[in-house]
């Protein structure tokens, strides 16, 4: 049993866990000395404990001194001129610290950057695990271990989410998991009305019912719009707008020249574009390898599973009708691991210059190799074995090998023929069923309970290691023991939390896109799927609560304003689903029956023509939609203009130019009245006269006409004359 | 013969044209007054002259003083806080003016500015033909002839304008004109590739190629995402990026209510987006009203037309066959003029609040009258003619009626039966030629030869009703006769100009994007559509110049950063092509015999596999370019990159930040030496002791944890002596 854990975290704001190499001990020296200096000069308080038996916990806190305002100022300064504040920043002391209450999140994320900017930025320029640091295990900031409860205790009551808990969830955690939490919390309010639909349709129009392939179609399109409307309303509200433009470099980019940059006169990095470009090309050869990679595999096991369920007749058959499962389960995610390593490498060499073009570029291409797993068998199923099963099957003859040590006479492994087999009409119902309900109960116990007993079988192995050891090396201490009596709640609580995993808000995304695309794809087939994935996502919100709060270390809060490049794989999959979903409704419109196995019930051009509709009519919807919501206003955006305008009539005002808005003064009335009097008694003739003498002056033709009349009274006097010459023409006229 | 005009624009700026209003005396006194006392309060030097019978001229010209540099600063801050220009203006009297260069058409843009600001911009609040102001007839500046000239003689010696010369067009012009030129420009250059390959593909494989509706796809992409590129590099080119956002009010706008904002204390009109959009959904009959009016229109011409010339066989047939033709040129423009009002009256319904998102509106609604108007035709024949004939034209029957008169036996008028009809397989192709080259040739000599014809016909009516006037009314001389001997040419010239129509740059895209149209919905029918196109637009580019500088007031330099809406017609239009090709591809895949209006010919199926194949590819195909494009730097790009990097350094030295660039100083040698020695001496249990003395003081736990290690050198000694302990103990384990 683990001691009571102090619950405070005695103002650290961040810890490094320093792995000391076991060969070089000078290196060590050095490295560990060189980590303290920076840290020195960075003028943050610092503390060194033991860690485990073959680590350092150096405990970093920021004195709230002027240096640090003078950091935070620094940093707010950098985000008004990249626009992500409105408002230009003041310099003020530690005034600053206050002005805009200073979050959890923005205070971490600021000392990690001063930690890890590099050195013309003024940071201290240290890459956990790379290069130099190889043995600066991690960094990372200590749970808060009363709020965590909190927040489980308080959400496991509630139906949804409110704005407050997001923005508390942000304010502890950053925004990049605040946006994680706020998609799956507008999904999962969404995801109400096609659950309640689905019902419906289920109960009166059962599967494959083209109205609920129309109620999905634009339930899709309403919630993805509605959601990039809620991304920009959350960038406005959380103060991160354009933060995608303040990028970080990859301390990993290679550049291929630098050079001086003619206006600037700064060094820059070039790494041409045409040769990325280039490169990005070997992501054909990675997509098709993925394709026949992952294809090959998920069909081959299907085609074993389809011989055996549905041609094997002889003994076993429960038994063996397993085995291309445990094939499958075996087999995918060794090729899909093996397809990652190279598309991480691939990316590698794509050699992007920000964090955030690397991120994009490597979901991009796991995106590709999931879509593949996740979605293969399901189109198999519906776009292979539902129609052209009759003509297949016959061919499955090669796998009677297979089963041949098993079946008793050759009968039970000879295929039917085209006219003899029937396909099992339950088998698209019951895989949607899997992938709707058990595919979703076996994620989220994969995700909370088996980390619980990994991590309590590594406790149990560690104690027996020790005790073990303790037993053979005797009475000299272990490094922990050292601890101050005071400090073992406490370390032992830092200990722990540092032999967590980090907390990958990507891989949780993957999971809520994926399922998306099942509910968009497929769900045609089964309308209940939204009921099952809205009860899953209830518990999904909490157990990803869970695991942030207890199974990982706490992230470094990182900022973001919008999921990424999720979006786009999300509006793709809602496109496609607009294709899919009419084929499948279409090939069942006989009353859920479909084609049976043979393709000859199915007419290839209204397969093609409802499919064509679906696709422009869902093209054309989301036009409107988009158009729609683009025109709605919100009382954020009013904010934010509201404070764009004032910024603007403060830089006016500051430049001097604060009479811009102030209407032009009208002469006072005897000013004008001199100006009446001044003018009347002038007579053309004489002006003009006038106007003759100066030319004989200046012989310039301009100056002479510009001239002709001086001042705008003689203007004046000169039109109302040229009116009345006309008016009296006029009369003269019509008499 | 007009006198011999004078070259020099004398320093005008602008010439406002003002109508005296014959029957109130008072008001146009009244109204002349207010509009010279404006003028004199904005500081401007004012002339005025006798316009025509009934309409004064008033001339102006900014005075090249403080308060002139005044208001050009003024504007640049402006555009530099919406984002306009990069560098902050610097705020210097006269010198602004010589510091960026002033253009001629940045001068004209800030005095009509000046002219026609609200109030409380600082302006005179001065609207053409509008409420108060009905009487100004217009604003304009004056051609400067000289100039134009070398346009023209220069500009029809080259192929190609150079960069340069869409500069300079710019510079006088502003950048709405210089972007339809650069559009204009950038489409001839990009012809050239269609024109080569269209004519090899005539030449080797004929009509209705496959590899021509490839290659016609493939080349709207390039050229569309060129384009857009284009635009992006010509804003940073021309200063004009974002300049979308700086929109004008418009006066029209009715607010539904007013309201303070609680944030600026501003008066904000608003008119709520609700509200619009549900006045937008008269969009929808607007669209149908389009379709079946101008559908009923064009269908019947069309059918009267196939039945005279394809089954009327008695006499008069070779003048009959074009009574359809006049009823269409006669219906269609009353048509599409009455729905045009009623798109103008439904756009100023929907109340927008700037110029940009009124004209946005209205130029949509544009289109969809002239999609139908320009493309029903040819559709009807590709897809309704062509492959339906046989069964239609029997239906053709009831317009025997209209020919009776003629014919002279009922044999003449009777309907084939199916089976005896066939399509004439020359319409489609004829169709097509006559818009690729027929109605080019007229629309070039409408715009071109008409007007010149019309104004010398108009001249000599005026000439003859004055010399009539004369002979009536005797001795008393017109206004204009009072001119001054010097002046003369000058003011005949701007009377000329005054009387000349404006320029509508509208009118000149809409052409284009109708052309385009053409080329990649229906040019597959002939592949020598964009040699024809080519020629035409060579001389296009060249009649437009002539338009613009001799038939038209020069215009007022009006702001744009892209071609505006009519981006997404082409767009659009590109899109849509891919799916027509691909259909007219399939139909007359036979070797260009087609379906000979028997539909039995074609299978839905296979024609609607070439269409979802080719739209998808089109698609995709878009996604690359586009990624690809997006990816390749230019030196604006790097220009406009370098400039923001310099303005944000500038603000970081001003806010007093300057060092944030400065690498970390390491400490010294000899400060690093006394730290070591400091550190050396120390005991770790010594430290500890000290610390818990410390902490008897302060009972705080927090500050006791804070204080066990004073000095980064106290926690730097107790690290290397805790990685000691580590190495000693892994030793002797390894004993």
């Amino acid at each position: 049993m683990p001691p009571k854990v102090l619950q405070d975290n005695l103002d650290v704001d961040l810890v490094v866990k320093y792995k000391v190499p076991g060969k070089d001990k000078n290196a060590a020296i050095q490295q560990f000395q060189g980590l303290i200096r920076r840290f020195a000069q960075l003028n943050l308080e610092i503390e060194v404990r033991a860690g485990d038996d073959s680590s350092l916990f150096i405990f970093i806190k920021a004195k709230n001194d002027e240096a640090f305002a003078d950091v935070i100022y620094r940093s707010r300064i950098r985000d008004w001129l990249h626009g992500v504040r409105q408002i230009q920043p003041i310099k003020e002391t530690v005034g600053t610290l206050i002005e805009a209450p200073l979050t959890e999140a923005e205070r971490l994320r600021i000392i990690y950057e001063m930690l890890t900017a590099q050195h013309m930025d003024g940071g201290a320029g240290i890459t956990p695990k790379y290069g130099d640091w190889k043995n600066v295990e991690a960094i990372f900031p200590l749970h808060n271990h009363e709020r965590n409860k909190k927040w489980l205790a308080e959400w496991s009551k509630k139906s949804f989410l409110t704005p407050d808990d997001l923005d508390e969830l942000r304010n502890a955690m950053g925004e990049k998991v605040g946006y994680y939490y706020a998609f799956l919390q507008s999904y999962l309010q969404f995801l109400m009305f096609p659950a309640a639909f689905g019902f419906s349709v289920k109960v009166l129009l059962g599967n494959f019912s083209p109205v609920y392939m129309i109620g999905i179609g634009m339930w899709s399109v309403i919630f993805l719009e509605y959601w990039k409307r809620q991304e920009k309303e959350l960038s406005v509200r959380w103060g991160v707008k354009n933060v995608g433009t303040l990028e970080s470099k990859r301390r990993e980019f290679r550049p291929e020249h630098v050079q001086k940059d003619p206006i600037t006169g700064e060094d820059m990095a070039i790494f041409p574009a045409k040769k990325r470009l280039q490169r990005q090309l070997l992501q054909i050869p990675l997509a098709i390898g993925c394709a026949i990679a992952l294809g090959l595999v998920i069909c081959t096991c299907y085609a074993i599973e389809v011989f055996i369920s549905e041609v094997y007749s002889g003994p076993l058959k429960s038994v063996l009708v397993f085995s291309p499962t445990i094939l499958l389960v075996t087999a995918v995610p060794t090729v899909s691991s093996f397809l990652n390593k190279y598309a991480e490498q691939l990316t590698q060499f794509e050699n992007y210059e920000t964090q955030g073009a690397h991120d994009q570029a490597m979901i991009s291409k796991v995106f590709i190799i999931n879509f593949i797993t996740s979605y293969l068998a399901m189109s198999l199923t519906s776009f292979v074995y539902v129609p052209f099963a009759s003509i297949l099957v016959p061919y499955l003859d090669i796998f009677s090998l297979t089963v041949k040590p098993f079946a008793e006479d050759e009968k039970q492994t000879r295929a039917p023929t085209s006219a003899q087999f029937s396909i099992n009409p339950q088998r698209l119902p019951n895989q949607m069923f899997y992938f709707a309900v058990t595919a979703q109960l076996i994620s989220l116990a994969t995700e909370t309970i088996v980390p619980i007993l990994q991590r309590k079988g590594e406790d149990k192995i560690a104690s027996m290691k020790s005790s073990a050891s303790k037993r053979n090396g005797g009475a000299h201490p272990s490094v922990a023991s050292s601890d101050h009596a005071e400090e073992t709640g406490f370390l032992t609580r830092v200990r722990e939390e540092a032999s967590l995993p980090d907390y990958d808000v990507t891989a949780d995304l993957r999971e809520m896109v994926i399922q998306f695309g099942y509910l968009v794809l497929f769900s045609v087939v089964w309308p209940l799927t939204p009921v099952s994935y809205f009860i899953n996502n209830w518990f999904e919100l909490r157990s990803d609560t869970f695991k942030l709060t207890t199974q990982s270390r706490r992230p470094i809060p990182d900022r973001a304003d919008s999921i990424g490049p999720w979006l786009n794989c999300i509006e793709f999959l809602a496109w496609l689903g607009s294709i899919t979903s009419a084929a499948l409704a279409y090939m069942f419109s006989d009353g859920g029956l479909g084609p049976d196995g043979r393709p000859s019930k199915i007419k290839l051009g209204f397969l093609l023509l409802s499919v064509f509709f679906s696709e422009h009519t869902f093209l054309i919807f989301r036009n409107v939609v988009r158009h729609v919501i683009s025109k709605l206003d919100s009382d954020n955006m009013r904010k934010e203009r509201s404070e764009r305008f004032m910024v603007r009539r403060k830089f006016l005002q500051d430049a001097g130019l604060g009479d811009v808005v102030k209407p032009l003064t009208s002469p006072t009335d005897s000013a004008l009245k001199a100006m009446d009097t001044g003018s009347s008694g002038l007579d053309r003739r004489s002006l003009e006269e006038d106007a003759r003498n100066d030319s004989l002056r200046d012989s310039n033709s301009t100056t002479r006409f510009w001239n002709r009349q001086r001042g705008w009274q003689e203007t004046e006097s000169v039109g109302l004359r040229l009116i009345d010459m006309m008016e009296n023409e006029g009369e003269r006229k019509t008499k």
